[in-house]
């Protein structure tokens, strides 16, 4: 077994989640991971953890999505599952990032809808999404299986401890803030509140690679207009040039140059689904190039990123309203040209390079 | 995708489970089995099941049980998911038969101890435990394969309602019968009572393939010795001529060519890995050759098998005892030859024939 992997699953029992005797502990990961799983479980063994092993498949999610089509329930053993867990390390890694392209954008929508309580229960837990290079991912990344694999495991090893220290002084600015404007091009225009919302500090647990600081917009308060420039794979379809155009917190109307289909599915999941849950602001300066995934696009540290969807509930503070909604859909806008982020008026980052750098 | 996986699916889904709208399913299989695993989503979503799918790893529970040793304790969201379930189908096909060789045989007693009510939770729904053919059960055959995979899909995709009718005569003589004795070669003459339970007909649905009359013996009546001539393998070790002496039911001794301290890690398990759980008597003809598998080689047509530990409750009669244990250990007896199935005193199969054929 390559050494990185019991590397990389330390680093998700003891940084990311923290693992003690007596937790339930649910792993799913996707077959190709199936070392990583090894590796977690003999962890998990010496931990004195309990290990659920799931099979984390877009090729059968996918034939059980089609051929079901739209009268989704939520499982209650899934669900009892997760209510009843106390961990999860989830990974992805399938061998075909598009493996999910033929499935209706409304299926899947319907689809997350009854699955809601059962991801809410896992939200509730601790968690940790994390990445396992498959040679089908260096394909979308448009790299050598190889250098993918450096790729990766040089971004969940950093010192998360340094990584730490370098945000919280972002952390400051925006969690004392009342409002972040976010300037970029010609098209990127967008203010929001985050007065009374928490901003939290991304050093690798919930997401690993983590990386970013994040908040939840006051639900009603974001206007103005958004170009995303980087693309999103959404269900296996590449999303391309999302604009999206607010006001009064509501996404009311909006654009795709490519599978405009695809994202007007997840407004159509729920209302709420049409309101920002998250701002994030990458600072992971090892993370040096775009690879086509979320988990790692969103850390880069020339990014901002929105989520339309539900917000964390940690983010939300107790005099606001806290975004409900069984979408959490993420998407970048590329801040290192012509881009601003201003807290409160104060420029805090432009083109990329925070004040503090 | 082979045609006779979507067959295999089919099978597992409508005769063996029933599958119904609205069932939770869980579906355990090995990564290498994933084509199944899409048949069977594909099929649980037409049918308006919710499938949750577990990897069935032994690799990874090698690794676990190495690692924890002994303190193991019942997963409370394993519990949970079992619980709650309406239907498992469980396939094997790992890629080394032997994986489990080197976990000690009190780690998995101790391990089959604490995972008692997960498993207890699993026998009071409708289940069905396969085969997946992979090279590594081919070797284990000594078979190439494609020969292998031949030998799988004959097995599993016989008429079953032929298969019942066969079986039948054979259940009609033994739910009347009040005693079966056994013998076979110099060393096989044992004796039980089977007055009071009933004898069911495996015609494909807890087993796929099925092809086995089987019922429990009276907990104390078993008297005598057996010498199972054919070998089983136990987690990842091959027990080879295992003897038991039975005196009021118990095992008051017993002794094995080989691996003997496997054997006797299944009776360090609890008191009751020393009573018999079940009688069963082979009479699948389509199953024409050992392949070192106890889930085919038990229900070919000149065998008899007897399992220390747990008994289906579905066999015990109101007014007998049901035997509880965390084991259940099916060992055979070859009846090609020199052998004698007697009933009440009439014999019914003879060197393996059945008197009725």
């Amino acid at each position: 077994m390559d050494p990185r992997i019991r590397e990389h699953a330390e680093t998700i029992v003891d940084h990311s989640l923290g693992l003690s005797a007596g937790d339930d502990l649910v792993i799913r990961l996707p077959a190709a991971a199936e070392e990583l799983a090894v590796a977690l479980h003999e962890l998990a063994g010496d931990r004195g953890a309990n290990p659920v092993y799931l099979n984390n498949s877009d090729r059968a999610r996918r034939a059980y999505l089609r051929a079901r089509e739209d009268d989704f329930e939520t499982a209650d053993h899934h669900h009892a599952l997760n209510e009843e867990a106390d961990a999860f390390v989830i990974a992805r890694g399938g061998p075909n990032a598009t493996e999910m392209e033929d499935v209706p954008p409304e299926t899947t929508a319907a689809f997350n809808r009854a699955n809601k309580p059962i991801q809410d229960a896992r939200l509730d837990s601790d968690w940790c999404l994390t990445q396992f290079p498959t040679p089908g991912q260096a394909q979308l990344a448009g790299m050598s299986t190889d250098a993918y694999e450096n790729f990766v495991y040089d971004a969940v090893s950093i010192d998360w401890e340094e990584q730490h220290e370098f945000q919280a002084q972002m952390v400051e600015i925006v969690d004392d803030a009342q409002e972040v404007r976010i300037r970029s091009g010609e098209e990127t225009d967008v203010r929001m509140s985050v007065a009374g919302n928490t901003t939290l500090n991304d050093d690798g647990q919930a997401n690993l690679p983590g990386g970013e600081v994040f908040t939840a917009p006051v639900r009603h308060s974001v206007e103005g207009t958004v170009h995303f420039d980087m693309p999103l794979y959404r269900q296996g379809r590449e999303i391309e040039d999302v604009r999206l155009r607010f006001e009064n917190g509501r996404v009311e109307s909006f654009s795709a140059a490519r599978n405009e289909d695809v994202l007007a599915g997840v407004f159509d999941t729920d209302e709420n689904a049409r309101y920002l849950g998250e701002l994030g602001i990458g600072m992971n300066r090892a993370i040096d190039r775009f690879t086509y995934n979320m988990l790692f696009d969103e850390k880069m540290g020339d990014t901002v990123h929105m989520a339309v969807g539900s917000a964390y509930p940690a983010t939300v503070g107790e005099e606001n309203e806290c975004n409900e909604s069984a979408e959490h859909v993420d998407m970048i806008v590329d801040m290192s040209e012509d881009s601003v982020i201003e807290v409160d008026g104060e420029v805090v980052q432009r083109d990329g390079e925070f004040v503090f750098e």
